[in-house]
């Protein structure tokens, strides 16, 4: 086993599994220059048409699109931080709020906030116990409940935002769900973004997506729009690409005249473009890969967490683990799960703390399982230690 | 001879004289994860380090800095549209105003209202005539006078921004212009932004620039901040790369902030680092060539605008001329200006028209001469073409 001295980083999802397949294939592809000088000049701030067109196809493959999706209502940008700033920027105005259902992942927080100020107000999933069969469970009572109450308090809610596959429940959506929140969505008039970044990494076999691509018909397509990028599907958060799609013509306007804030070189594109433009690559030697590597790894992590006596949500998608220390934290508060967020990495991991996450109930972390499997089981290690000493400082009280 | 039958470009502000070196040495480059499989999935929204040290040293051998610059300093962003925009987040709010002088290169004014709203105020140089000796020449008088009657106008001016070299003049101040303007702004306490973008792109040997980093004071340097990018100096916008410098730790900090919705991929930061960090293709390939490469398109086209009958202003750096076709105008409006700029398109030429640049007398165009002699000459024909037939249809009337 490879001596690992330092912080063992179990808390940014990333996937480091399949660097070396995207490495070898990104360094196979030519320079883009030999063709066509002009690429250094050139830029379409909404991505090159060359990009769009492969995305476009790539895209309505992969998501099983129920017709070809139109490479002109996509709008590339640099990832999907930007993303959420910019369709928080089209759709909200200062002061207006977005609907979230909790945990999820924070960033978006920043993402809407820092720039175009908007809210988020929060609909609280239940913990529950994880003996019970669905602990944190979406479903449109709470969003019917929490938009109510939010409204209240005065907060002009314009969006509804939803993860799915969802980080970091790990959680894929029924097609049923999926409908149920676009119709609570129209309903209520709100518009709906579909972050379905994660899209590519379910690497349980016998589970069905239903992207919101593939549905026939949408309640409200002209408030509907889907996010997805490169950084988690094909472990190339460092890549900085990403690409909106909206069947909402002003919307689309309104993201292309604010699209050179957000541009990505058209070098860059060049490469992606050539990446997933090679169907075989992408379909018999990448995905294939990396979704067997991801189903081991989970299982690996999920059996090390078992044997320590850590309980945890087994789900099929994501890089990470929901997994559930409470019982090492007493009494439960989130003073009490920072404590024990301290301690561990103390112990040289960190792993990210459901308060992290905006999750209603403290004791939760989330544990990425895409890192290499020397690193998984030092860190398996390092945390059993500290849940071992926890346990009988417990006992002893 | 080249047949050129469509549009030709003398409109957009792009280098296409030295692409080949450019895309040779790029193309020499090796793939950045033989090293490094991480570069795929890492991140540093401000710049990735290696990255910010070679930069730091090149702007400081480059801009002739009077001390080290200091890597800790730069914000590496997604190209100059992105860092205006974020200036003008961190240094403005809503509503407040920047001056700037004009005639300017107008996308700054859609980068700082479209998401930060912040208003431009305006300078207005005067024309005078080219015979004179300065045509719209800054000074600060100009500077004091707008900025007062901007306040009586009830705006909240925060900034002077500036173009040095000045896009699209070519002109390039003396130390002494940039000192007092530097002095006017603490003066005033404004905050001051210099563009610097094309710094390298001065082809008159005998002409000094003046880098606010070769002075040995600032004024203010809290109040100071200089811009560069790679888009004109290395005739590369589509590669949408570029740094912020700033003495101020509070705009740094903010800068960093919302450094993650402007950031660009490590992969395309690894090829420019390997690109600036190899002196000698800079400093005894790519500069001497791309300069002489300038210098003698802007001598081609500069003649060529004499023989043709169009007064112009004879200026050391950029990618332009700017010039004067008053006498073609009857009367002289910008209606007429933009009459005459759709008959020069008509006949397949794109120049800009100087109300592009808020010019304040008509007449005036900008043309880029950074275009292949054969588009040069072609262009010129054309021109020829639209002016012959106006000054019969003007002696005519």
């Amino acid at each position: 086993m490879v001596l690992v001295n330092g912080v063992i980083n179990a808390g940014t999802a990333e996937n480091s599994l399949s660097l070396d397949i995207v490495a070898e294939k990104l360094s196979s592809i030519p320079s883009p220059f030999i063709d066509n000088l002009d690429i250094l000049k050139y830029n379409d701030f909404t991505g090159i048409e060359a990009f769009r067109v492969t995305l476009a196809e790539f895209l309505t493959t992969h998501a099983n699109s129920s017709s070809p999706l139109d490479p002109n209502k996509l709008v590339v940008m640099n990832g999907l931080t930007s993303m959420v700033c910019a369709l928080a920027t089209v759709l909200s105005d200062v002061g207006d709020a977005w609907l979230i259902p909790t945990p999820y992942y924070s960033a978006i927080r920043a993402d809407v906030s820092k720039i175009p100020q908007v809210n988020l107000v929060y609909a609280h999933l239940p913990a529950a116990s994880v003996s019970e069969c669905q602990p944190f469970q979406l479903n449109v009572d709470i969003l019917e409940t929490s938009l109510a109450k939010a409204k209240t308090q005065g907060y002009n809610v314009r969006c509804l935002f939803l993860i799915n596959p969802h980080n970091p429940l790990g959680d894929v959506y029924s097609k049923e769900l999926v409908l149920q929140c676009l119709q609570f969505a129209k309903r209520n008039n709100l518009h709906v973004i579909m972050d379905e970044i994660y899209m590519l990494s379910i690497f349980q076999d016998d589970v069905k997506f239903t992207s919101v691509f593939s549905l026939d018909t949408l309640p409200d397509p002209q408030r509907t729009h889907v996010i997805w990028g490169f950084s988690k599907d094909f472990s190339m958060s460092g890549m900085r690409c990403g690409a909106v799609y909206t069947w909402n013509d002003r919307v689309l306007i309104a993201l292309k005249q604010i699209s050179p804030f957000f541009g990505m070189p058209t070098f860059s594109q060049c490469y992606l473009n050539e990446m997933i433009k090679d169907k075989d690559w992408v379909e018999k030697t990448y995905l294939p890969t990396n979704l067997q590597r991801l189903r081991k790894a989970h299982k690996n992590m999920s059996d090390g967490l078992t044997k320590i006596g850590v309980p945890h949500l087994v789900r099929p998608s994501g890089l990470f683990i929901w997994a559930d220390f409470s019982k090492y934290i007493t009494p439960s508060t989130f003073d009490g799960e920072m404590e024990l967020f301290y301690e561990i990495l103390d112990n040289k991991v960190y792993v990210a703390p459901g308060q992290d996450f905006f999750c209603c109930q403290p004791g939760w972390f989330r544990i990425i399982f895409s890192i290499d499997e020397d690193k998984q089981e030092v860190s398996l290690k390092r945390l059993s230690v500290v849940l071992k000493k926890r346990m009988s400082s417990l006992n002893s009280e």
